[in-house]
């Protein structure tokens, strides 16, 4: 009787929760169905929700509950659901299930959506046909506006957008766009032929997202057609696929930059195994190179005993060094990736950066000069006498500021020549190599300015 | 008479120029005209082109040949031209040229576009006022389908977009959104108010834009509406612009993490002077810290002095560190920028950074000590014995690398939790802070563990 009542209550409390979670925005109710606990009784409360809604909640749940929900439910009802998914968001919450849901999805979703879901999931990951929904807008030049419209109402309400459309020839070959404000604007017996623009702007079925995400940023666009290998068109990408394409790019040149094997996880929901693994290959090599710095140091073991004050310098040396090369490396690669320096303009980075690396390197050391002159707790002997010391390191710092921003910025510029990615072949080896480079200026000098 | 004929071939050169300009998409044209380096011959070529095409060209083109056109052109002619652009865009172009030539743009535009952009101007850089247009569609909730589609046919021409319509009561409050395809798809009779959604994601005047691209990407957005204090819908932002914002926000912290003063101008079009006063500031400020970690070796001088060996270790150890905290920091500079990580969360990622710390920490030591066994250089003496020294360089790698990964993930969360940018406030100082730590840790140790 207790037990009852008590699941009597639970009920009206899952009642309430469903109806509220109805009237929220999907987003925020899949956030708050993603921190609920209760996995038990999700299911019931996704099945309390109107249909529409809970696929569009289904959309933005994470990958735990997507597995969760796929593995609950029957046949029937995953027909229905994913009948209601934008079939992007279909093909991109399918990639992430493992294999045996992906088959139990396709056998129970109707034939025309599993061959939709197959087409897709065969191009690369990365690629503009990856990308694309297959659920267009497609018009022939001989309709007039009013019947486009009126054929847009009639089969519009399966298309991920209305709002731009695709004039095919005979052969589905692309031949125009026009929008729908354009037809909504237009006098009702206008030929589609008249009102669309030609030279569209496209991408193929294999290009990488990268590059179409620059194309719809050069040309403003909202949404972009995709063709095959003859021109016809296959699909189209819309402007909110590109908004999370060009975060996920910018956030892997972050993690190259900072000598991390790029991940699509979420940082807090990836294990500590794999979060090292992604770290350890590129420390272990720059820790390695970083031993030949100091093999450099090794070098004038000889030098340094006897001259230890030369020692206090080097960290100085090293980070300034660093720190300027990075800046330069950090314009260059962010540059080309926004599409502002173009490889052909290699000389004019590198006289620019030359420029600025005298005018850095002479306020660097000047502001460096006076504090050695003035602020000085270090003991200077006989074999290193103070103003002989003051004097490699004030060379030492501008041949290192200048190289450093040369090879800062040439670095980058090169790794693009040869066709590999500035971000990751460039910004983490560049620390070690000014290092290297700065210490190797630092000891040949004062091994001939002092007499060591 | 020679002359005269050279004008017209000239002539007949410029008109084949701006019918093929005609032919291109604007973007294509604009950039083609940058190149162009006969400024002369501009404005006739300009001139030449139809009018709505010259204006969406004149969109795209650079700041000094906005100067250049906006000089060139009569009153009449920048009525007309201004009227054709976007408001935003407008307001963009203005907000780059001298203040003469806003005043004689604004005097030679019409009263109701003058105090659209006046308004415009007025809002702060960044927020979301500034980044709005006034030109949306508003709605009433007692209007059919069939009539709010017959409205945006009369009145749609002059909106930015007529995609996304917002619904407003009696004060112009907002009340509701429906999208255009939701109306086109409605039978004709049903109500604005039935179609509606209630519950609008929208943005305040003085919102900061990042914080806008931010809900836009969490909700799937494509245009969001703008109130005021009083929730008076007084503009629109759409996608286009949020994408702008997010590169630009992205470049922003790229530039911060790499230590330069953030900036919006083109590399190549940025002078020397101004690229090198943007780095000297942080530059100075790090030479400055790195002279403390230079002056811990310093205090060691009298270790070191017989001892230089160890010197031999320090870029290995610096660099390490350093490698290893900006991993950390990176990550966690993203996730919270990308909305991954909340501060709620900072024992979890601490827990999780000391971890992975532990692991590569392990890893790392395994390697070098390895290297330092087998292959060496280095000479060592009596007081310090090989075996030793490894000793002091692996128990001094393995707290450098756990500590630069929790310092690494603290710091970013600790200059959120202050209200400042961790971008510009954790990731610059983070190399010093975890440089002086590691030498500070290898002295003392090694000043223990050695007879010196």
């Amino acid at each position: 009787m207790e037990e009852y009542k008590n699941e009597l209550e639970q009920l009206a409390v899952l009642g309430e929760l469903s109806e509220r979670l109805s009237k929220m925005n999907p987003v925020d109710a899949a956030n708050e169905l993603v921190e609920w606990q209760d996995k038990d009784k999700l299911l019931l409360v996704f099945r309390l929700l109107g249909k529409d809604h809970a696929a569009a909640i289904f959309t933005y749940l994470d990958k735990d509950l997507h597995r969760y929900l796929v593995e609950g439910i029957s046949n029937i009802e995953m027909n229905d659901l994913f009948r209601r998914l934008a079939l992007d968001d279909a093909v991109d919450i399918i990639e992430e299930l493992p294999a045996n849901m992906v088959n139990m999805i396709l056998s129970s979703t109707s034939p025309e959506m599993r061959s939709a879901i197959n087409r897709a999931l065969q191009y690369p990951e990365y690629s503009a046909g990856s990308l694309m929904t297959v659920e267009y807008i497609s018009l022939f030049e001989t309709m007039t506006a009013g019947g486009a419209v009126d054929h847009i109402r009639k089969i519009g309400l399966d298309k991920e957008t209305i709002y731009s459309c695709y004039v095919t020839g005979p052969t589905r070959k692309l031949v125009g766009a026009v929008s729908l404000r354009r037809l909504i604007l237009a006098e009702k017996d206008e030929t589609v032929g008249d009102l669309m623009t030609k030279g569209v702007v496209y991408a193929h079925t294999l290009e990488d997202q990268e590059e179409v995400a620059r194309k719809f940023q050069e040309y403003d666009l909202n949404a972009m057609p995709v063709v095959d290998n003859e021109d016809r068109i296959v699909g189209i990408i819309t402007i909110d696929d590109i908004v999370d394409v060009i975060e996920a790019e910018n956030t892997e040149d972050f993690e190259k930059m900072a000598a991390l094997h790029p991940s699509d996880d979420e940082y807090l929901k990836t294990g500590v195994v794999k979060l090292a693994r992604n770290r350890i290959v590129w420390l272990l090599l720059l820790m390695i190179s970083a031993t030949f710095t100091g093999a450099i140091i090794g070098y004038y073991q000889g030098l340094l005993d006897g001259a230890v004050v030369l020692a206090a310098f080097i960290p100085m040396l090293m980070d300034t060094g660093g720190n300027c090369g990075s800046q330069a490396s950090t314009l260059i690669i962010r540059g080309m990736a926004v599409g502002e320096i173009e490889l052909s303009s290699w000389y004019r980075v590198l006289w620019k950066e030359f420029r600025v690396g005298v005018l850095v390197a002479a306020a660097l050391t000047s502001v460096n000069y006076l504090r050695m002159r003035f602020f000085s707790s270090l003991t200077y002997s006989e074999k290193t006498p103070k103003d002989r010391v003051e004097f490699v390191v004030t060379i030492t710092l501008f041949l290192t500021v200048v190289l450093a921003k040369l090879i800062g910025c040439a670095l980058p510029m090169l790794a693009k020549k040869l066709k590999t990615d500035p971000a990751l072949m460039a910004a983490p080896m560049l620390t070690t190599i000014v290092d290297a480079l700065s210490l190797a200026i630092y000891f040949s000098i004062a091994a001939a300015l002092l007499s060591l």
